[in-house]
């Protein structure tokens, strides 16, 4: 089958990738939409960096498998796809022909192995791939696959409010990339006001608006700390850090008004330099988030299947496999892409 | 009056400090003990660059007055005092004799004026200083002055456990300095189990046994992440980070369990470098712990009085206003001392 692949730091598409082959309890599905993730820009550029510091780190619940650059490598973690066939010994209500998606886990004979970035399994940017079939989710309402697609990077915001657990607080958001875009989204249907959101692209500060930002403001203009200081005053603030650049977080801490709940969406992931005496001196609690339980991401489907969240906006494009390596430079223009969505 | 002051860097006593006079709220006393803090060797040392960064920051609750370095600087923040003199119009069951301590803010007229360095309000390295009636606790129990000292210090522990609110998590506390220990004395009076504790040094590793760490290691032989696999598998942590030197919250990031909460209460007053990789793959929230509220310094004395905390292993030396100046040095060593007690 086809699949775009990343290869040697090198994105392209492939002809002759072996044909996925339902074991028990999986599911093969045709993929019909995946949105490009900032994380797989980054994975394809500093791959080798981030495996290193993986490997640094002791401490995780499971150790990933170890990837192979100099191989093909899968990714596309944020699909929707249709039913073709279900593994043996599998118990599901799924059909052939239903629109599916599932939190990004894939469940094997030798473990669960994430679909993230993989040497053996295949993700999104491939015309078939395999799904756990306890983890498979039917897409409602007839939403179309290219907004369905869009349950994964939403659900990464829906948990990030989550974790904050905001009550009564109002938000500053830093960075409208999708994430922000996505804490924006998850910030509003909890009910956060009000919600001051910041970035530099004009097109961004569009989009933060229309996902339901009350203030939206122009860091070369106005910071987002003036803008909370004007509508938010002396309440109680959560900051979401979505912006993922070196500097960013120590201006968090440096400028967060004393008390504040700091949750680190935009992953930097390169050496930071902060001043925890800043951090200290004000008492700031910093999380840092991370994916979402799949309890979010049902729950994030359900909201943009009953339109409380509209995803269609972030959709910048659409495009087919051969496609993948220009809008994976395509991302980079925060003018022109948000989120672009591969049709295999 | 004779005080031991700071000016242009160097700390030396003085015989011509003017005579504190109590206003309306307000009660003169006779320092008795003063236990000199580390941040008082901090500032000591790095006062300019302590200002800096507090120049640097926005979204403070209230901006304290400039110090100026040039002129005599008033430290000691953790003193107990007998009673001299209550002020005019002042509503209190004081009376002059009775040994007392206080949360360390002076209410004058201007506004409220935190006790720890001052050009105008005076500390504990003094003969005399004023304190605020309402903030004023009588010492319990016949407790000598030189330990209702620690009330300040001990109540710094506390305040960054109650931060972490355990239930039922165990913790790591790395650097056994007098913060490390006091939150030791804290997790012991809560009931935290197992604690493992980590220095370099054998003193403070001694200390840290007798403070209530069930496991003590020495870092250069295991470290406390592999004394915790070791003691604490799989069960949830409290990691307290109070060493406060560049590179141990990135290592704690890199080597913390999934999940883990840390709590910084060692401050690293410098830049650090981080890489929030680690702390998002591993969702881990940071809370970094300042000072402590009034009733968990009444809490504090309380405790020290009643027994609960043992705090005479702490103390080190006693010694007069004359060596102060020799104290802020020989605080340097940890073989050598812990808490150096001044008693003007």
């Amino acid at each position: 089958m086809r699949a775009a692949v990343l290869n040697s730091g090198r994105v392209f598409v492939r002809d002759d990738i072996a044909e996925p082959r339902p074991g028990a309890g999986q599911v093969l599905v045709r993929v019909k939409a995946c949105g490009i993730c900032g994380s797989d820009l980054h994975f394809a550029r500093h791959g080798a960096e981030m495996l290193a510091l993986g490997r640094q780190m002791s401490g995780l619940p499971f150790q990933a498998d170890e990837v192979d650059l100099a191989r093909d490598v899968h990714m596309g973690h944020e699909f929707a796809a249709e039913v073709l066939e279900v593994g043996p010994d599998t118990e599901t209500d799924l059909s052939p022909g239903e629109l599916v998606t599932s939190f990004p886990l894939l469940l094997a004979e030798n473990g669960p192995a994430p679909i993230v970035y993989s040497n053996t399994v295949h993700g999104g940017y491939g015309e078939r791939m395999l799904l756990s079939a306890p983890l498979v989710l039917p897409v409602p309402n007839g939403l179309p696959a290219h907004h369905a697609a869009l349950t994964e990077p939403m659900a990464v915001g829906l948990h990030a409010v989550n974790l904050a657990a905001p009550t009564g607080e109002g938000a500053v958001v830093l960075g409208c990339g999708p994430v922000g875009l996505a804490v924006i989204a998850a910030l509003r249907t909890r009910g956060v006001a009000p919600i001051v959101a910041a970035d530099f692209s004009p097109a961004r500060r569009r989009l933060a608006g229309r996902l339901g930002a009350h203030h939206v403001v122009d860091p070369a203009a106005e910071t987002g700390w003036a803008a909370w200081r004007r509508v938010g005053g002396d309440r109680r603030l959560v900051v979401f850090e979505a912006v993922g650049v070196p500097g960013v977080l120590n201006d968090v801490l440096r400028h967060a008004p004393a008390g504040s709940q700091v949750v680190v969406v935009g992953v930097c992931m390169g050496d930071d330099v902060i001043n925890p005496y800043f951090a200290v001196t004000k008492q700031l609690a910093v999380r840092f988030a991370f994916g979402y339980e799949p309890a979010e991401f049902a729950e994030s489907l359900r909201a943009i299947a009953d339109g409380d969240v509209d995803v269609a906006p972030l959709v910048t494009a659409r495009v087919g496999l051969d496609d993948v390596p220009w809008a994976f430079d395509a991302l980079g223009d925060p003018e022109e892409h948000c989120k672009i969505i591969v049709e295999p």
